[in-house]
């Protein structure tokens, strides 16, 4: 239904950088990103500069901008693949966006290329309609609209505050998925978005989303880290363990989550075999991770994604910290990432 | 993942005729339907003879038929788009694939005919997934899988017996939207399938679907009659009524909806115009059954389709059939339906 107007002062693009030479990366994508402002978290243990080409408006930081601003004990948070959190919390913009740096631009159906910011900011500035199911998918959308039946009361949705992109190429499979179907590459481009509906979780992947950093920010952090975790991407279950927290956020909050378009290529990396050698803790840990979230239930007197955060990790810490020791830790990082943001956020407003 | 095999003898097509020269819509369908048994049923008031071409295996069945299977006061059930109920009813197998007559092929993004039998009974005899979102649709389909971070024990999903198609030009509109906005058809194919999650309620359309009659038939019923309801397709609420029920019993027993591909090429018929002066009855019925459907808890004892809708008629018809007489009738409808599909059953059993 309705075109949307992206006000550049409002975003910012999040780039977690593992490599240091970046000009290719932005150079596929000059034709959108050189025209917002770009947040570039350098892994703290990539040492060398980062190589980045002109014409570009960001803001790199480092190491030692993070032993800046948290102590010693809290920079653990943002090391490896979980730096890019450390660009949410210095942000100071309503939207964030954030894209993996192994991510070029797709093309669409008609081989056009994908804008994603265009896409994800009408995707969070469009209302979300988790309270029932549209099946004409996205009914904000140009050409779209609600089906027969859908009450007219709901017509007007709730705030999006999630916009969950997808890949093309290389999807998001986990290692042993992987690790079977070798050949497997996604090359269906489906061209829709739709809203999650309330109390069903999803997995979210870090790889390539939006949100309301006003809103949600505070639900968006590194909280579970798994002994046996590294850099390799199908071993990490910090973005999983975020979805599910944002998610009932949302849904106690009457907020929305979007997935689907836009997409972005997603390029080879790392060995799926070399990752299924590792422990499967994650994948053993979702087995009970889902059952716990899907009744978990936040007080009335959680009013905010701060206070939500605070109530749900209080929760797990008493529903599975003691079975689970690196649930009672995320429990922990939860508190201490709304604190960490909280103070990071007095001091802009100070 | 999986290629799924048709069997054409588990499988009846039902098309309610609501003209009878179908010569045309039968040439448009040929290569699909001439492999399959077609169950046409004739609305009741028409009175000329059906013409249809040779090269089809098929029953018609017309207002006597009607009136010999079932007693003079429920025939009413089966009068004008709801003749097609009949088609169910009669059916002796175990797939039922449901058309409307001003309903053509349709195209895919690559120009291919869409074979709507293939799709639907694929989308059947695949799991469904309501437990849990996964963020790459369907992951039985070719080309597909399960996101990282899905729980394995959930991959097995559960038997799906509802497949809602979507439509291309006429997409289902009520009469209010197709008023305001009478140049909007639908061209955007989207190239997939998705479970509908539990809990979440959708507005069923009867124009373009498949189900398990085995499983499901029971809760597939012409239950709901507005008062001022014609046969203007906008203005009939009775599929958007099944489909909150069979949403229902699908949630309660574990059993699987998707919705999304295939797409059918729907004509115009009717006047939005025309709907819009009759009373909105049904779209201001929708505020209040949806609140109530989306509260309504089975017991542990209704353990089929047809113990659930009895349970749920008995709920509507105190929760709601005081205030609304024409719910407390649709109540009536499901209990006599239930009453006449056992009937019905048993003869075919004797």
């Amino acid at each position: 239904m309705s075109q949307v107007t992206i006000d550049r002062n409002e975003v910012d693009i999040v780039i977690a950088a593992f490599h240091s030479d970046l000009t290719s990366f932005f150079e596929e994508w000059r034709p959108i990103f050189s025209q917002f402002h770009l947040i570039i978290v350098q892994d703290p243990d990539l040492k060398e500069e980062l190589k980045t080409p002109k014409g570009f408006d960001f803001d790199v930081y480092t190491k030692s901008d993070i032993d800046k601003l948290v102590s010693s004990s809290n920079a653990s948070m943002f090391s490896g693949y979980s730096c890019r959190y450390f660009g949410y919390l210095v942000s100071k913009r309503k939207y964030i966006i954030s894209i993996d740096d192994d991510c070029t631009p797709a093309k669409d159906n008609n081989g056009d290329v994908v804008d994603i910011v265009t896409q994800h900011i009408t995707n969070l500035k469009t209302p979300a309609t988790p309270l029932f199911f549209n099946t004409l998918y996205d009914p904000y959308r140009k050409g779209s609209d609600f089906v027969r039946g859908y009450p007219f009361s709901l017509r007007s949705g709730v705030p999006c505050v999630l916009s969950c992109g997808l890949w093309l190429n290389l999807a998001d499979y986990d290692a042993p998925t992987q690790s079977l179907k070798p050949e497997l590459r996604n090359s269906r481009y489906v061209d829709t978005v739709l809203t999650v509906p309330k109390n069903s979780l999803m997995p979210m992947s870090g790889i390539n989303i939006a949100f309301d950093r006003e809103t949600v920010g505070p639900a968006i952090m590194p909280a579970l880290k798994l002994a046996q975790e590294g850099k390799v991407r199908w071993e990490t279950m910090e973005d999983i363990w975020c979805g599910l927290v944002v998610k009932l956020v949302c849904d106690h909050l009457q907020l929305g989550v979007k997935t689907g378009i836009p997409y972005v290529w997603r390029n080879e990396r790392g060995s799926a075999i070399d990752s299924l050698k590792k422990e499967w803790q994650g994948v053993k840990l979702m087995e009970e991770l889902i059952p716990f979230f899907q009744t978990l239930k936040l007080s009335q007197d959680a009013v905010t994604a701060e206070a939500c955060v605070t109530e749900m990790a209080a929760a797990i810490k008493k529903g599975m910290g003691r079975s689970h020791p690196e649930l009672a830790n995320a429990a922990d990082n939860m508190v201490r990432w709304v604190e960490i943001w909280k103070e990071v956020e007095s001091r802009v407003l100070a």
